[in-house]
C-alpha cells in the first residue's frame, strides 16, 4: 500500500511540472530567488524542443540566451534572476514561429533564512558514514519498486538489501547517543542499474533520490530531523561519471557530453598526471577521459553545459535539502579546472560550507595540492576545503601492524603527521580508520579489539574531522575477505527479525557492548572539547611502542598516550616537560580515573589513555 | 725528500703568520678587499690573548668591536673593511695596558677578476665524485706525514691508502676525456683522527688541507688546472660537526661551542622535525644537537661566533681556491636558521654560485623544503640552490630491480619525477646513480652491466645535474657487502704497480672498456646539448617495461627510450605524436645509427636509446 502511495505522489509531482507535451525534463526543476549568482541555466529535454523559442514574463527574470545544440531534443536557456526578483511561479512558454507549442510552470522559491551562511561540518564533528542500503530497512515497502531494474535480494552480498532513509531516521536517537554529530551517506541518488546498484555510485538521475531509499521529500525530512538535533548532513556526490543506465545515455545533447563515447576506454588511473609538470597530454587524457569502469560513463566536465549542469545540481541539493557538506567522489578523475571552478562557485554561494574530496593517494603532496589556500608551483588554485586523509589512514594501519623498529611501527603514525606542513589546513582534513572501500579497520588490525580501540582513540583525538564507518562500534569485520559486499554488511538490528540488534543491545557480545561504550564515551567527551577540535597538537617521537601527543590551547591541555605493547608500560614524563610543566594531576576520560602523580604514568597493555591535565 | 720539502714550506708559512708569541691562530688567516660584505670577524687564539686589546692602523680598516669570551685564550675581533680599502698588509698590534704584548701581520688580498660573478656548477655539467684517498696516489711522499695520528695502511679497507690531490691532477686528462666537466671531492680538509680518517668527514682544521692529500697551495693548483680546462671544482663542507681531534676540542672558546658537551648524545636522526609543525622542542633539540657519531662533536651553529666562523670559512675557500660550488654534508642536522643565513650570505657574495645539500630523504616534500624559492607554509626561507636527489636515486634503483607491475618497476621512476612540482627548481637538483655512502649502482642492480647502463643513460638525460661516482665507468662494485671501505675501493691504476690500469686501459676487461666508452660517448654528446641541460622534459607512462621521455626546446628534440626487458621491444610511437609530430628520422647517439622510420622503433633488450629527432 505504502508503495502505491509513494508512486502516486511522484505522479502528481510530475503532473505539476510537466505542463507541455514534448517537455519531459527541465533541470534544475526549480530554483530560488536571492542567490548571490544571478545566473541560472536550464537544461530542457523534450522531443524536438530545440525547434521552439522560450518566452518568460515575470518581473526580474530575463532570458539572456538560448542555445540549440546538436541534438534537437535539448535546449539550454540562460536566465538572469534580478536581485529584487520575488519568489513565485511563472510559465515558460515555448513557441514555434508564432504558435505556442508548449508551456512549463517554473518556480522560484524562498531560501531558508541564513542559507548562505550555513556552517559546514568541521573539526567539532564526528561523522558517521552509512551505506544506506545496508544500515536499516525502515520501509520494507520500498524494497522493490516498479521500474527499477534491480530488485531486492538480501541473500546476495552484492544485491540490494532494502536499507533506506527511513531506516536512518528511525535510528537517529541511537546515532546521536553514540556521540556522532554528522552523517555522511553513500550516494542516495537514483541508481537504476541492472546489478550491483546498492553502492550508489552509478547515478542515473542527478535530481532524484533512489526510490528504494525513499523520495526527495524523505531526504529533506531526514535533513530536518538531523538539524533539530544539532546534527549535520553530508551528501556524497559524483561528478566524474554517471551510471550507464542514466536516462541521457539514450539521447545525449552533444557528442562530447561523455568522454570516449561510444567506444569506451578505462581510465589509466595514473592520478599523478594532475600534478606532474612533465606529464604528456596523452597521459592526462588517458587519466581524465577514461571511464572508471564500463558501467560508469565518464562525464566531460570540459563541456561548459555539463559543467554548469553539475555545479547547479550541487547547489540545488545544498539549498533544497539544506546540506551541511559534500563528499566528492574520485576527486582526481574529473577535469581539474572545472573542479576548481565548482569549489569556487559553491564557496562563493556558501562561504562557510565544507566539501571533502576523495584523493586516494598516500602522498600528502598529492592530496594537499587540491586544498584551498595551497600555493602550487603550477599556479593551480582549487577551493576544496577538505580532503580525505588517506595517508594518515594508511599510516595508522601500518603503525598497528608493523613490529616496532627505527622506521616501522608507531613512528609511521608520527612521521605521517610530520607531513602536515604540506597542507594549507591539516586541521580540516577528514580522518578515518576505514571507509566503505577498504577492509574494516578491525580486520586491518587482525580482529584485535584493543588495536581497534587504539586506532579509534587516535582518530578521535588527532587533528582533523573524524569519520567512523557504521558498524565499527559493534566490531563489524570482513575477516578473510576484501569483498566490498562483505565489508558493507547489514547492520545488526536494521532488519525485522535480525537475531542481533545493535540498537537495543539484544544479542550483542560483551566485547561489542564495550566497544559501543568506548566510542560513546570518547565522542561525548569530545563534543565540547575545543582543545581537541582546534587546539595545537604537539607530539613526541614514539619510544618503545609508546606514542605520546598533546592537544593544547589557552584554556586546557589534553595528553594522549598510545601504548601498543602487549605489556603495561611505565611512561616517564620528564621528556614532555615543555607541555606538562605546571600540571600536577590528571583525569583519564576513558576510565574516568584520576591521576595524582604525573611523573610516571602506568599505561595498560594495548591501550590509549586520554588525560585531561589539571 | 718531497715530504720534507712540503713540511719546510708549511713551516715558513707559519713563521710568516705568527709574529707574536702567544698568538697561535688568527682565522681567517687572510681576507680580501672588495667583498660585498664589509664585515670580517677574526677569531684569535693564543694564551691569555683575551687580556689584550688589538689595534690596527690601516686606511679603510677599523675595529668595530672586540669580544672577550669565557676562555681567555680567545678574542673575537670585528673589523669593518671600507669599500675603498686597498690590498696590502698591516699589523694587528695587541696591547695589555700600554704595553705591546703581541703583533700579527694580516693581509688583505686582491680578489680574482669577476670573482663575485662566478657561475656555479649547473645542468650543463656532469660531476665526477672522487674519494681522494682512493683515486690515485700521485705523491707517495705524503702518504705518511709526521704529526698525523693515522699512518697509511693500504691493506686496511678502512685505512688511509695514499690517494691525494696530485693523483687527481695527474689524471685530469683522463677525467676530462671521459666527458666530465666538474669534480666533487669528498672532504680534503685535515682529518687528524686516530682511525678511519680517510673519508674526510671529521675535520680537525677548517683552514687546512690534510697534508696527506697535499697543501692548500696544491688544492689551489688543482683548481687552476681545472679552470684552464673549463672544468669546475666543488668542495665538500661539513658545518654540522668537526672531528673529535679538532684542535679546539682541547681549548674551547665557550661552553656552548659544541652541543651536548662534554656528555655527548647521539642525534635522534629524526630529520623530519625540521618541517613538522607538531614537533616538540625536545625532539628538535634531540635531532639538531645530538652528535652524528661519537667521533664527530656537534657544532652549535646557534652560537653566533660559531655561525660567523663557518660562514667566513666557506667564503674564504670560495675566494681562495676559486670554488665553483659547495656540497654541504648532513644538511638537516645543523641549526636550520643558521643554514638559511649561510646560504643567503654566500649568494649575496656570489649570486650565481651553486651549493648542493645532502638531505637523505625519500620524501620530495622534505627535500624541496630547503630549496631556494620554495614557499613553505611555516615561512622558512632557505637559499640553498640545489639538493641531492635521493628520491630519484632510490626510484631508479627500485625501477631496475622490481618486476613490472601497476605500481612497481619503471613506473616508480616515472612517479618519482611526477613529484617535481614540489621543487622550486627541479632542474637544479643533483641526480646520481650512487655515491660514496651507498652500494654502487652496479651492485644495486645485481652486477648487470646493461641495467647499470640504463641507469647511467637515465641520469645523463633526465633533468638535473648528473653526478657519477669514480669507478662507475670501470664497473667497480661491492658485491656481497655494503662495507663503506669496499664501496670506496682504490681506483685501478691509481697506484704504482697496480695490475689493472683504468687510465691506460691496461688489464681492463672488454666490458669495462665498453662501459668507459658508453659513459664517454654520452657525456661528450651531452656537453653542448642545451636541450638536455635545460630543455623541457615530457614523459609517458611506462608500458610493458619501456619508459619513453623527451627533452625538447625551440631548437631540438631528443627522445630517450629505456627498455628494461630481457627481449627486444618494438615500440610503436603513435602514442607520442604530440612531441614527435613533424619528425621523420632520428639518430641514436649511443650507437651512431640513423633511424629512417620512426613509426616503430626496435629497441634492443635491456638498453637505452637516445635519439636526436630530425
Amino acid at each position: 500500500m505504502k508503495r502505491y502511495l509513494v508512486l502516486l505522489v511522484l505522479f502528481v509531482a510530475q503532473l505539476n511540472f510537466l505542463m507541455a507535451a514534448g517537455i519531459d525534463r527541465v533541470e534544475p526543476m526549480f530554483w530560488w530567488v536571492g542567490m548571490k549568482n544571478p545566473n541560472l541555466q536550464l537544461m530542457i529535454h523534450g522531443e524536438n524542443i530545440g525547434a521552439s523559442m522560450p518566452e518568460i514574463s515575470y518581473p526580474g527574470v530575463t532570458i539572456e540566451s538560448v542555445t540549440r545544440v546538436e541534438n534537437p531534443n535539448y535546449l539550454f536557456v540562460d536566465l538572469q534572476i534580478a536581485k529584487d526578483a520575488q519568489p513565485g511561479s511563472f510559465a515558460i512558454v515555448f513557441k514555434t514561429g508564432k504558435k505556442q507549442t508548449g508551456e512549463f510552470k517554473y518556480e522560484l522559491k524562498t531560501r531558508e533564512p541564513h542559507s548562505s551562511e550555513r556552517k559546514g561540518f568541521n573539526s567539532s564533528d564526528v561523522i558517521y558514514l552509512i551505506t544506506p542500503d545496508r544500515f536499516a530497512n525502515g520501509n520494507p515497502g520500498n524494497d522493490a519498486v516498479e521500474g527499477m531494474k534491480e530488485q531486492p535480494s538480501r541473500a546476495d552480498k552484492d544485491g540490494r538489501h532494502g536499507g533506506d532513509l527511513q531506516g536512518i531516521v528511525d535510528h537517529l536517537d541511537y546515532i546521536q547517543d553514540l556521540g556522532f554529530t554528522a552523517v555522511w551517506l553513500n550516494p542516495v541518488l537514483e541508481n537504476n542499474m541492472t546489478k550491483t546498484s546498492y553502492h550508489g555510485y552509478s547515478t542515473t538521475d542527478f535530481y532524484k533520490v533512489d526510490p528504494r531509499y525513499g523520495s526527495n521529500d524523505e531526504y529533506l525530512e531526514l535533513s530536518k530531523d538531523l538539524k533539530k538535533r544539532g546534527m549535520k548532513l553530508i551528501m556524497d556526490m559524483i561528478f566524474n561519471h554517471c551510471g550507464s543506465e542514466h536516462w541521457w545515455m539514450d539521447d545525449m545533447p552533444m557528442h562530447d557530453w561523455i568522454n570516449n563515447y561510444p567506444n569506451w576506454k578505462v581510465t589509466s588511473h595514473r592520478r599523478t598526471v594532475n600534478q606532474d609538470p612533465h606529464a604528456s597530454e596523452a597521459d592526462k587524457k588517458a587519466m581524465s577521459d577514461g571511464w572508471f569502469v564500463e558501467s560508469m560513463p565518464d562525464l566531460n566536465q570540459r563541456n561548459p553545459f555539463m559543467a554548469t549542469y553539475l555545479i547547479q545540481n550541487s547547489i540545488w541539493w545544498i539549498e533544497y535539502v539544506g546540506l551541511d557538506g559534500i563528499r566528492q567522489d574520485t576527486w582526481p578523475y574529473p577535469d581539474k579546472h572545472m573542479m576548481a571552478d565548482w569549489t569556487k562557485r559553491v564557496l562563493e554561494e556558501y562561504p562557510n560550507f565544507n566539501i571533502v574530496g576523495e584523493e586516494w593517494s598516500m602522498n600528502p603532496a598529492t592530496v594537499s595540492y587540491w586544498q584551498k589556500g595551497k600555493v602550487n608551483s603550477d599556479g593551480y588554485e582549487c577551493y576544496l576545503p577538505s580532503l580525505m586523509d588517506f595517508p594518515l589512514q594508511n599510516a595508522a594501519s601500518r603503525a598497528m601492524n608493523h613490529a616496532e623498529d627505527f622506521d616501522y611501527g608507531m613512528i609511521e603514525l608520527y612521521e605521517a603527521l610530520s607531513n602536515d606542513y604540506q597542507y594549507s589546513d591539516a586541521g580540516n582534513l577528514v580522518v578515518f580508520p576505514d571507509n566503505h572501500d577498504m577492509s574494516r579497520f578491525y580486520t586491518q588490525v587482525g580482529e584485535d579489539v584493543n588495536k581497534l580501540k587504539l586506532g579509534v582513540a587516535y582518530f578521535l583525538t588527532t587533528r582533523g574531522i573524524p569519520q567512523i564507518y557504521y558498524g565499527t562500534e559493534v566490531l563489524m569485520s570482513n575477516k578473510g575477505t576484501e569483498d566490498h559486499g562483505v565489508i558493507r554488511s547489514d547492520y545488526p538490528g536494521g532488519w525485522d527479525g535480525d537475531a542481533v540488534n545493535a540498537f537495543t543491545g539484544e544479542g550483542l557480545t560483551d566485547a561489542q557492548k564495550d566497544m559501543q561504550n568506548y566510542v560513546r564515551t570518547i565522542q561525548h567527551w569530545r563534543k565540547d572539547k575545543e582543545v581537541i577540535h582546534n587546539g595545537r597538537l604537539i607530539h613526541f617521537v614514539p619510544e618503545d611502542g609508546v606514542y605520546v601527543y598533546f592537544r593544547t590551547n589557552d584554556e586546557e591541555t589534553v595528553m594522549v598516550i598510545l601504548n601498543k605493547n602487549m605489556q603495561e608500560k611505565q611512561v616517564k614524563t620528564d621528556r614532555f616537560s615543555e607541555v606538562m610543566g605546571g600540571f600536577t594531576t590528571g583525569k583519564d576520560i576513558i576510565t574516568a580515573t584520576n591521576l595524582t602523580d604525573l611523573l610516571t604514568i602506568a599505561v595498560p597493555a594495548e591501550s590509549a589513555m586520554i588525560i585531561e591535565l589539571k
